[in-house]
């Protein structure tokens, strides 16, 4: 049985977490970020990443459904925003598109899901079921991997433009947002996480709701190096450039 | 087999549902509305509905986790803004709590909900089951009740301010932005399902969930009417005075 933490105690061992099993380390992101994968690779990456931030606002309606508390409910409620936007035009996944854009898909193309990697569906869908079937404190614990997105995010668009002449710093627009907005909702998060998991089981359910997180990020990568990079075997039905 | 309408024949069609079904028929909304209530049964009415008006911005965020276009999403997320207002103090749900002060509630009691009827809770959840399971197009048709809802809060407005001395015109702020926010929503809804019911089992589902919709809130006069009118038998368990 498990010792019951701080709350700063749990801060570290969730952030232990992410030392050990965030997507920053993962071999695909090692070469997206150091300027190694050719125009085919960074596309299939876009292309695919478009169903999660597609997702997004699917899995925050859900945990939206869940909350019993109007105040919670606001805060939690300004994910969505940041993703569809105020107008037409606005919005993380809006942001997402002029990538894709940039890179040569067809919006409907890439909309419409059918060059998706199956792996890359069954990962996001996991992520959208488990923010509404587990307990809350797990669903909310799921959203961590926020903490550590900063980072990765300055290596990326770093690493991006000064590696490839296709991206453009428009082109990357979505990553300059996300810089603020995922840590106000990090923060949020935590202090939720810190406050609410009082007992040693909860504590350990939040610990493995921010490693089941770390996996649906991992295994996108994986399919994505599996299918593009190394062995190259793309699935049947799935994007060839 | 049911022909196919046309758009209009459809609207008339909905509208004949809630010229047959609409809760503004129901005898315990008859006498709420003349004044002919004693002070516990409007009590026990505020009670009761509060729990449908908490319930709401969970029924509309389990339909905006099903909406995939984002301006649809904008657009809907804008009642759970309405009820759950931008501030702490704000709101469809705060104002609500306004009412029940009025009635000498205790704020704790009105949103544990321990004094329910069980009828209210049933028939609320099963609203809300109903938006998360059914084809998106039902989902939305069921929300159309409120086409008819600017008549009903007029009358009920004119008839507890005439009819009950315990009830002032600020305790009822909650109906007067229902004047302006429940068309403008009903408008979106109705031209949602007049373009997308195209066919005749579409047009017949949404008929249906328009008329599942009026049982849901039927329901719940029923019960308040037998538990507090006629034979007034409170359920174990539920609110007594």
């Amino acid at each position: 049985m498990n010792a019951i933490m701080s709350p700063d105690e749990l801060e570290a061992a969730l952030r232990a977490v992410g030392a050990a099993r965030y997507h920053d380390k993962h071999p695909f992101h090692r070469l997206l970020h150091a300027g190694k994968l050719n125009e085919t690779q960074v596309r299939a990456w876009a292309l695919n990443r478009y169903y999660y931030q597609a997702k997004i606002p699917a899995k925050d309606a859900t945990l939206l459904a869940r909350l019993e508390d109007p105040a919670l409910r606001r805060a939690w409620r300004q994910r969505i925003v940041d993703h569809d936007g105020e107008r037409e035009g606005d919005g993380g996944i809006e942001r997402w598109l002029k990538l894709t854009d940039a890179l040569g898909f067809e919006r409907d193309y890439v909309i419409a899901g059918r060059g998706l990697l199956p792996a890359t569906r069954f990962a996001v869908d996991a992520y959208v079921r488990f923010v509404g079937e587990k307990p809350l404190l797990d669903a909310i614990a799921s959203s961590l991997t926020e903490m550590f997105s900063p980072g990765i995010i300055r290596d990326r668009v770093a690493g991006m433009l000064a590696g490839y002449d296709f991206v453009s710093k428009e082109a990357l627009a979505y990553f300059d947002k996300r810089l603020t907005q995922a840590p106000r909702d990090a923060d949020f998060a935590l202090d939720y996480v810190k406050r609410e998991a009082r007992r040693p089981d909860q504590q350990q359910a939040a610990i493995a709701a921010l490693t089941f997180k770390c996996d649906v990020l991992w295994a996108q990568l994986d399919a994505l190096y599996f299918a593009y990079v190394e062995p190259g075997l793309v699935p049947p039905g799935a994007w060839v450039p």
